[in-house]
């Protein structure tokens, strides 16, 4: 086709890292981006935002509302390309199979479910809504003390560089070698380039916050195996309110649940995922 | 390959509903059961489990630790394949796609990720374990009344014919036509004909209780667009507590977290989906 997406001007690190060149055939190219890497790893949830992005490319609908993602392999900061295949489109959804491969290899394995959102400040009694879609009810949000009392944790090259995250203190014991027992993890998190939240940051939020695991003293690589995230509405501006908690831990798996909440109160995605305990540093 | 993996002697009706034939390059044989449907549509989480049961036939780990499933269409009571593709076999984990087909269409996809569990009675200090291996933590367990104090509904033929769950009263109030503006649901599970619960019976138990916007008024037929649920442990026998909750319904969309936990209380599985909001019965 040779058409680009890419933005003429982009304006961020993120969005030159997240875009991809349609090839045709329902192929995309696209570059993993070594300054979202972590330890030589391209941050996965920067790879599912690339891949977000060759899904909404070909969309009837706007919005991921369901992305379920399988981790494979690491991804390296090397050219890949996007495999799209769209499984249906129906009037309310449509679903995608979105797989990334480098070198010929399947890295993530992604499906992907578009749709409509209500709009966050919409009137539900509005026009000719119907009695589902009108309905409306949310659960308690997370507690977080004033942004002013957070903390952040230095900027390294890579992933941690673009981020910006205010940690809750009560869940940053572990970085001072008293990690209190509670498998849960809280912040403010933005990028450090001016840049308003939408479905591609929020892609990267639900998975950004350091493993919860780290609460119960177990500080090491925790690889996800699987992530599913819902996007839930459209973010506001401002700085996202993250939360991560854990149910369950045994057999080297921990599984961590996630909330991002925009800055006018509104839930705005939900995650989900499956990860390897990190193998902690032993006394040789 | 002519070899069958359906039990000589099917012990009950969901091992005969969920058994598959391999046909030989991938491709496996099944035949949703009409007895487990539900208004004409047979069960997700049925079909989920024959799924899962051509992924195990061939998985070089035992259990399904991560099961993503978008639904499609809806599955008929008549002869459907599954299509099963192998992304990766590692040491830890592997990654399979499957794809149940009817009439040449795409009705479920699913990727499941395949591993091993912590025998859930195991002494985490045995032999060399490591300490990542060792980490163990759970949450607070739900909480529902004794068994004696729980309500049953009329069974029907189908798939309520199939399934024994007794509710909790405090969640159903909707029933009465007195919903108690709380969108949560728990009950007990098992099947009614005598079987230990396995793998496949908690791919059916993560989506087994009403809708939980039932809670708030909504009563109606909420399609699944997707799940993804993770198997945590191997249950004990005897029935499971299963408990569901929401954080968000907006848009016509609404999210159910479930768990379920076994009769020996540990966590053997955890679920979201995220479903459309019922069209309520209107007065004419």
């Amino acid at each position: 086709m040779g058409v680009t997406v890419i933005p003429e001007r982009p304006r961020t690190a993120f969005d030159e890292a997240t875009a991809v060149l349609p090839l045709g055939g329902g192929r995309f190219a696209v570059q993993p981006d070594e300054r979202f890497a972590i330890g030589g790893a391209v941050n996965g949830g920067v790879l599912i935002a690339s891949m977000l992005r060759a899904v909404l490319h070909s969309s009837p609908h706007p919005y991921p509302v369901a992305t379920s993602a399988h981790f494979l392999r690491v991804a390296e900061p090397k050219r890949a390309e996007v495999h799209l295949t769209w499984l249906k489109e129906g009037r309310t959804a449509a679903t995608a199979r979105a797989t990334l491969v480098q070198a010929g290899v399947p890295v993530i394995e992604t499906v992907v479910t578009t749709g409509a959102l209500a709009s966050a400040g919409a009137d539900p009694s509005d026009g000719d809504a119907d009695a589902a879609a009108a309905l409306s009810w949310t659960g308690e949000p997370p507690h977080l003390p004033p942004v002013s009392q957070c903390r952040s944790l230095p900027a390294a090259r890579g992933f941690t560089g673009q981020i910006d995250i205010r940690f809750d203190p009560a869940t940053l014991g572990w970085l001072d070698g008293q990690p209190d027992g509670t498998p849960e993890m809280r912040g403010y998190l933005s990028l450090r380039e001016e840049r308003d939240p939408d479905a591609y940051l929020l892609a990267v939020a639900v998975d950004a916050l350091p493993p919860v695991v780290f609460g119960l003293g177990a500080v090491g690589w925790a690889p996800t195996v699987q992530l599913t995230w819902h996007m839930r509405n459209i973010p506001a501006p401002g700085m996202l309110r993250v939360a991560a908690r854990c149910r369950h831990v045994s057999g080297g798996w921990f599984d961590e649940e996630a909330e991002a909440w925009d800055a006018a109160g509104h839930l705005v995605a939900q995650s989900r995922q499956i990860a390897r305990v990190g193998r902690r540093r032993r006394a040789p």
